[in-house]
């Protein structure tokens, strides 16, 4: 299946917004065997829409759009989209409804432009969008495919994985390709291409191996393409335990797993109780440990200790270590936990105190200097953390850290064997 | 002038790397009065790269391509671009001599592959590359200017600055463009349309109106074209300032402020410390405000209180306000100010408590009810928001709204006079 990507919007022609739609498409489609032939961003003119949508039709079976679509009225898409394939907006009841509803939900009316955005291409068929009040549409002309969405990153995500996608496979026959992803954290890239050379060297040519990095954490991904048989999977299965046993020290989870998540796990299943104090990330830590739903069972709380104040007289952060050592430093963060634990009374407390930046720099501690510490009531280990220039970077390479360093403590403290006994 | 972006490359294809290039090429080319009529990406095989500069040629003046340059391509493009404009490759001795004298700044030796690299198109006027080793090509074809750069951002951005754009500025007449952008928060963006409908009909045609609406804020863009003289200019402000009178209520900033930023700023010139208290949204209102550098000259901390128990111990909340109204109401978010005031001895504090789903809904709070609160010691004012479905999405329009409650507490009971004053 060829598939074109066409945006639609002048803000991203000006530059205004970065086109991240077409990449997480291009990740989703290439996953499921798709071969994307080209991505194209054109105005919101209908001449541009038309022009786009004849090379799309040149050069794939599938066009997928995104933007265009929404209340207000410089939306020429579904226009151009019904005459391009043949059919006329007409009023249609039951997206009133749904767009009623979703307003009711809110305790709000409807307005006049959401009866507008109710007229819709005849000849398309309707996708429900979970998240919004812009359905998506799907037209075949010519035994080719055009499916439009909204452009808001989370109504696109949600049609294509509730609805285009399992059709798209429904109606094509796409090549099989399995993948097997392991997640790392803890050493960089090229580190971990040196512990595995001799294994990807021997990899057979039908599976590729891809590093996919991101702060702090390094994803490696094993495709094995034309993968119709049991005996390929299996295959693909032994090459990803050799490569386990490389990285176990590294290894946090596989596939989709998200590192805050297997924390939490790994804290339920110890029925330990965790809270955070945080003075660089701000906030951003505990942000990452509540993003996982059901998160409420294992985190306490925790403290944004901006101010040395707040370090002082809420963790009993000693004023003589503030003054000889700093706020950023081994003691401080040490008497940060000691101090958490005893502000949440909980099991496991993690502290966080830097400089991220562009500010607050010295020769001694440069921006980037990061101290952590993870501890309980009977021991507590710190870590330096040399992160890069960059404010937001360091944040968030810093919660990444900090996750895995929780992660890190509880192996080997509370080895799993002792939680499951 | 028109200008048409091709990006070469696979890696972008199956969203491996987002492609940040275009964006940054579209801002700097709009704000010099350049038209973009379209951005392509295709992979790096010569029938792709052929297909989009015919595109490309259709529909502008000039074609700016990035990537599929460099020691370990192919030298795919080189030998397309010499081809389709009539040229052809030839070994350019000083080419080879710069990547040379580079490689030894460095103390190391050039490869075969930068033999290769230093056969150029004959017909190419070369860019000097400050950064890397690929020179830029320019390119002219039937009085249309066909440039190629290399894809790594620091490179390309220099050849635009140092050699690209002024080239263009002295070749072409450039069209002058003007925007103004207002932001709000507060309404979505059919509430404003609406508002605005008689003023947005009678928009002379060379000034048109977007809305960029992202998690409860919308911004409103004017662009005027062929604002050659002050008359122009002068139109495109009383224009705007028309648009900013009737969303006066809405209005937190212009052209690219962050409305966390704008509340930094606020609290700063009035000298008040703000402090949070966060269930539901976890972290990631401190997040937002702690993200803006110099943020601990008016942010004191802030509290997570995840659990029930933190909110009653550290907090104050009383037991018969849990027990009788529910974690989730009025009642315990004021009661959350008042504790966070005491907690932080701050002046102003904002408390947020909400059910963000997917778990915890009920009939009568169903997933998406959040309860904020806004006080300093003397008044609290209590706001009920009804988001949607999906937990990231609550979290992220909360700390928004959050941010913005703040504001017009500021802009309510401290009004600019009194902190100028």
């Amino acid at each position: 299946m060829k598939v074109y990507l066409i945006t639609i919007g002048d803000e991203i022609l000006i530059g205004q917004i970065v086109d991240t739609n077409s990449a997480w498409m291009g990740q989703q489609l290439n996953l499921n065997g798709a071969h994307i032939t080209g991505i194209m961003t054109v105005s919101d003119e209908a001449e541009s829409i038309v022009q786009a949508l004849e090379q799309g039709l040149r050069f794939a079976d599938v066009i997928l759009m995104t933007g265009g679509l929404g209340p207000t009225k410089d939306d020429v898409t579904k226009k151009v989209l019904a005459e391009f394939t043949g059919g006329r907006l007409s009023f249609h009841e039951p997206t009133y409804r749904r767009i009623e509803r979703f307003f009711k939900q809110l305790g709000r009316q409807p307005t006049e432009a959401h009866r507008l955005q109710s007229y819709m291409p005849d000849n398309a068929t309707l996708l429900t969008n979970p998240m919004g009040t812009a359905p998506g549409m799907w037209f075949e002309v010519d035994g080719k495919v055009i499916v439009s969405m909204p452009g808001v990153p989370y109504e696109m995500k949600a049609l294509m994985q509730k609805e285009v996608l399992p059709r798209l496979k429904a109606q094509y026959p796409l090549e099989r390709i399995a993948h097997r992803t392991l997640l790392t954290a803890g050493e960089g890239e090229s580190r971990i291409a040196e512990r595995i050379a001799d294994l990807e060297d021997a990899l057979p040519p039908h599976i590729k191996l891809a590093y996919l990095p991101n702060l702090g954490r390094v994803r490696l991904r094993l495709s094995s393409r034309g993968s119709q048989s049991d005996q390929y999977q299996d295959e693909l299965e032994q090459w990803a335990n050799r490569f386990k046993e490389r990285v176990e020290d590294l290894l946090f989870g596989e596939e989709e797993d998200r590192l805050e998540a297997v924390v939490g796990q790994m804290l339920k299943a110890r029925g330990l109780w965790l809270s955070t104090a945080e003075s660089c990330t701000g906030g951003y830590l505990s942000h990452l440990i509540t993003s996982i739903p059901g998160s409420s069972a294992y985190f306490l709380g925790g403290i944004v200790a901006y101010s040395n104040i707040v370090k002082q007289e809420k963790l009993g952060v000693r004023t003589a270590t503030l003054e000889t050592d700093g706020a950023v430093s081994e003691a401080t963060v040490r008497e940060m936990v000691a101090g958490t634990l005893q502000h949440f009374g909980g099991d496991i407390a993690v502290a966080v105190s830097g400089i991220a930046g562009p500010g607050g720099g010295t020769p001694e501690k440069p921006v980037g200097t990061i101290w952590l510490a993870v501890g309980d009531h009977n021991m507590t280990e710190a870590y330096l953390l040399k992160a890069g220039k960059d404010r937001e970077k360091n944040i968030e390479y810093t919660g990444a850290h900090a996750l895995n360093f929780i992660r890190r403590f509880l192996k080997k403290h509370y080895p799993a064997s002792l939680a499951n006994g």
